[in-house]
């Protein structure tokens, strides 16, 4: 489609090479009580239980990979997901990591990128202080910032995620992720559309950060308030679109849907209570949107039956678990 | 070895032709962060994802086949797994089932077994009330009653899991579960020995409920108090070894290693930390065995690196976890 943009095929399958025996091949799992609610066939794509506990290391390990030894020291700010899998990465590949984390990040996070012998500078939560801070740490480490989701390498990571999905459902009819800041969602419409013409892809988001679904809607990009009114509990979506997922994201994507707060909680629940996984608020997104909005893809999408669910993470402080209120 | 046994490779071979397509094939998931700290390569056998939350459905359907035509309501008295998965084995062989649980099951138990279409009478908890109540169900309705482990046909369904383990994991030293009545480490031991000659089976039980070691110490079966000072969390291995099953271990299981309820607890964290597997706490028993008594195996059987590891099952009340104490 668009030859302009440096995420193909191609450097999904270059960065399937890099990242295959680092990282789980994560099963596929299928739940016949969640497909009697929903009316499709579902088959759930576990990145929970991928290393990390996220579906972050395939992007960081590309990206890692590809600098070489241009630098000996990787830097990212991030409370979450990436944190860990850029440790890891720099891990694997015998670099340096160090992490910019906000200072109210829970100690299990902290705890998990210095298991991974990253080094980790806190800092004021706000996102202008965050992005000083790694400024800082790149300049005096001469470092290189590695961008969570904003950059095609990582994008070409994540997709390999939908090869091996489309490897392991033979007749995959659509595909349906969370959407944060881009990268996953990018690099899953790259990797399903140029191997199975035809397929969907959809993109699932919360309510309170419904940037892309807006995005799609004006035909150009629309970041979230810098300061929502309030906070989706999906933490790993709360970031808006990055430009160069956009960039993809434009071309690709084919719908999006979004959930509530309350949708969200309890699609997590049910995952929890009968497929026995933990996943993450962010990973409950798509299923609340196939439980609560499948209608719409219906509507849209009559053809569709076998929806491939990609489970982005696992990642929750279990002593703060949103059924269990104060 | 013991031919006077009813419990043979062929026999668990014609039960994995019964259950096959009916329940999943579970995945073998590994941990690099358990393998550190146990000092072995461990394959974890997720039954804990399989239908019904258990590894119980394998035998109650191997059971439920073999009765044919000669009865149409299978009975039984559980509280637990085994409700869920005679419920569902009787389904789907078109079969009525009828189940006695205890007045004091949680509403989240007893909706599932309602949800499988079986039908439910309350009883006292007390095993006396519960035998007896199923002996009245059975005679008003001319059902068949399906014991939950004490029966060769269980044995071999259950034993279906170690035929899996034994092809997703080529090289296997050992595998280790925990037991309770005896029906799925019965039928571990002997698919695995028959088919691997030299793989060691464990089992792993509570320090609170240890009959299985006192059994095997003694040379004879040697049941639980059947009013223990103080009940293990591990509900699901609570009760003792079934005669039938005891013929079986006592010729063909390797050891027996207890472990404490602190033990049992801090394995379970880990593994729904770590791994983002929800397990309930029997399935975390075998995990605790290797944790914390691993030195035992090492001394034991120094050559065993590869451990297989059942994770029983994984139906626990969320809002009773054993972390967030009140």
């Amino acid at each position: 489609m668009s030859a302009k943009i440096p995420l193909s095929l191609e450097s999904i399958l270059a960065a399937r090479n890099r990242v295959e025996g680092f990282v789980h091949r994560t099963p596929v799992l299928t739940c016949s009580y969640l497909d009697q609610l929903s009316g499709f066939k579902l088959f759930f794509k576990c990145e929970n239980l991928q290393k990390t506990g996220s579906f972050k290391i395939r992007g960081a390990l590309n990206a890692v990979t590809l600098l070489g030894n241009t630098h000996d020291t990787v830097v990212t700010h991030s409370s979450g997901n990436h944190a860990q899998a850029l440790a890891l990465a720099a891990k694997i590949k015998g670099l340096k990591a160090h992490i910019v984390m906000p200072n109210i990040t829970t100690r299990i996070k902290k705890e998990a990128v210095h298991g991974y012998g990253a080094d980790i500078t806190e800092c004021e939560p706000a996102d202008k202080s965050r992005q000083e801070a790694a400024a800082r740490v790149v300049q005096r480490l001469n470092g290189v910032f590695v961008s969570p989701a904003n950059d095609f390498d990582i994008m070409a990571g994540q997709g390999t995620l939908a090869l091996e999905m489309l490897e392991q459902v033979k007749d995959l009819d659509c595909i349906i992720a969370a959407v944060g800041g881009g990268g996953m969602i990018s690099g899953v419409c790259v990797a399903a559309k140029s191997s199975r013409p035809g397929i969907k892809v959809i993109a699932a988001e919360p309510e309170l950060a419904d940037d892309c679904a807006r995005s799609l809607a004006a035909g150009k990009l629309t970041p979230n308030k810098s300061t929502p009114d309030k906070l989706t509990i999906a933490d790993g979506v709360r970031v808006s679109l990055g430009d160069k997922c956009w960039t993809v994201l434009q071309h690709y994507l084919d719908h999006v849907i979004t959930v509530s707060e309350e949708q969200i909680v309890s699609a997590m629940r049910m995952v929890w209570e009968r497929m026995k996984l933990i996943i993450e608020p962010s990973a409950a997104v798509p299923v609340a949107a196939l439980l609560y909005k499948g209608d719409e893809v219906k509507r849209k999408y009559p053809q569709v039956n076998n929806i491939g669910v990609v489970l982005c993470g696992g990642n929750v402080d279990l002593e703060k678990l949103p059924w269990n209120k104060k």
